[in-house]
């Protein structure tokens, strides 16, 4: 067995015994119940994930961009040159990208993993380079990559989330970076979830209508040259041998990094923030490598990528901020760490009624 | 002139030309443009409201919760027994409360301020106590509160911030504690925006059906005895006059507090995050003190209240995060604080597409 095949084998689903303990220990805390409102969602969910109540503090959290260039750029998806994406990592490296100031804010560790930059970049502190090929394959030629390179990739991202639990992390933060990678995300998401490119496509981080119109023909070739015709039928067969199938076929490598990311946390139980419609993309391939993935999950926002809804919906998650971003980076799912670092502590700090000597109505009621 | 008059005197509106900094600069950071949402409008905000480009960042921040205690309790709008105030008062001042758990999260100092708790507190540290009277009269046999009444708590509120910022703080957060207040919320929503009461008055913490019914009843009463009857007229005059009048006739002594609260901070261009109903009724007051006062705030959450989004909508407001809180405390405008910070950090951190080397597709475009 691979890394992947040892790693599927220790997800656990969501622990019904802790998920019972968590929802009666939330509703003897000082508070009116249900006063919290998603939040108290939240805290019962990282319990059953963890398998225990409370479930431990979500703190350090490590947030990891994934950054990979796209064959498809070819078609004219984007008004981006492809090699921002390499500019993109030296601006992380350097401090200076959005993802930088919120992970400063948050309390976040910030790993860059190069697994499939088209440029060479030079190394750097924080830069880790796992380059499994240098970008994909024009997916409306043919797959985006080889099965071999997509397992590579999965294997890429279950070995970073394993590196940073090992070094202390408690909560793994999912980036991306990657010029036309919402291009292929619409891709995945239709291959997914039989989704039509025409609701899962969107304009990205900003093209004009000519260019949409061009991006959803685009996705629509892909899937159908590959053999994926989005016929609204619904869920394709999960597996493992199908999500890597549909990850070849028409997603990024930073995608595949992403999903062994989240079944890295997964098997260590520790819980992962999905950013937007990159992560949720990368979300559904693993959920069909593993039925339990998602539970290991919190969505931390939702895109303005039409698709995110989509992806999320199909994942039974709600996300926790929508302020109208659509920057990836991992931006969104910063944005939402210390909402779901304040969910948990809730568990650990928070004075029952009894404890603090305080009336409870729903008590003195009965 | 009293500590009031010499406040509003010293409030400034938003600053038209930091905002146009801020929006200048916003577009020549390393992200698309416009892709970070609603966190580029907070930026633009407080640059405007600080009257400085970038404005400071937002840290530290302290959380001020008022507690006080309301005559109309014994008309039956609430389960709970009024003596919760004062054990909610002392959990607060033992670290046991939510409220403590988020600030902790956030980084956030606490302060309870008891401007007019029925009970008699034990002196304690963290406990600032400034009685103005030991609770409302009853709103529904007559005003809440005299007129001095009402000023005294404005000013306790004006003269907390002050010293808040005096200590260090640089981001004021409103925290509130008052078994019944979102009655007096409700009965000043309408007061001051002609809401019918069946309209701007909720479940506040979870009452039934025939409690709910038994409070908009309680509400209509109030404002008939005090002369402010729901026609449905919209907006009465502005002015500190009219405010401090409505305040003394349906409010409560904490709204009085945190209407003086958002005030003192206006004054010190220092950013008062709001936090649900209570905050926001006090707000209405505090911007017909000052028409500027609202340029200083920021709406940290949406309260499942639903008098909340009526003030939101009068105070020209959009809540950051939306996540069917109905707690009080300050637990949502905690929540957005984070958020707050890291859009400020933003303006100070993020390196533009010159100094980093990044190609930008809008200047490629032209």
């Amino acid at each position: 067995m691979g890394l992947l095949e040892t790693t599927l084998a220790k997800i656990h689903p969501a622990d019904r015994n802790a998920r019972a303990l968590a929802v009666a220990h939330q509703d003897r805390l000082t508070k009116p119940r249900g006063s919290l409102g998603a939040l108290e969602d939240v805290a019962v969910r990282l319990a059953a994930a963890a398998g225990t109540c409370p479930a431990p503090l979500p703190v350090p959290a490590a947030l990891a961009i994934f950054a990979a260039d796209h064959g498809v750029h070819a078609q004219g998806v984007t008004p981006w040159p492809q090699e921002v994406t390499g500019q993109m990592v030296a601006n992380f490296l350097a401090g200076g990208a959005v993802a930088n100031a919120f992970a400063a804010q948050a309390g976040a560790s910030v790993t860059v993993v190069d697994v499939g930059v088209a440029t060479e970049l030079p190394p750097g502190p924080g830069l880790v380079v796992r380059k499994v090929a240098s970008g994909t394959a024009d997916m409306t030629l043919g797959p985006a990559m080889t099965l071999d390179q997509a397992r590579a990739a999965v294997e890429t991202g279950i070995t970073v989330a394993g590196d940073l639990v090992a070094a202390g992390a408690r909560c793994l933060v999912t980036g991306d970076m990657g010029i036309a990678n919402t291009t292929a995300s619409a891709a995945l998401i239709c291959a997914f979830t039989g989704s039509d490119p025409a609701r899962a496509t969107g304009r990205g981080t900003g093209v004009d209508d000519a260019t949409l119109t061009r991006k959803i023909e685009t996705v629509r070739r892909a899937l159908t040259v590959n053999g994926l015709p989005p016929d609204g039928a619904g869920d394709r067969p999960a597996g493992a041998a199908e999500a890597l199938r549909l990850l070849a076929a028409v997603g990024g490598l930073e995608h595949a990094a992403l999903a062994g990311f989240v079944l890295g946390g997964a098997a260590a139980r520790v819980p992962v923030i999905l950013d937007g419609v990159i992560a949720g993309s990368a979300a559904l391939a693993a959920a069909a490598f593993s039925s339990a993935a998602a539970d290991h999950c919190v969505a931390g926002h939702l895109s303005a990528e039409p698709g995110h809804a989509i992806a999320l919906a199909h994942l039974g998650l709600t996300p926790l901020v929508d302020l109208g971003l659509r920057l990836g980076e991992g931006t969104g799912a910063l944005l939402a760490y210390p909402l779901v670092a304040a969910a948990a502590r809730v568990m650990h700090d928070v004075a029952t009624f009894d404890s603090a000597g305080v009336t409870d109505k729903e008590a003195q009621a009965t």
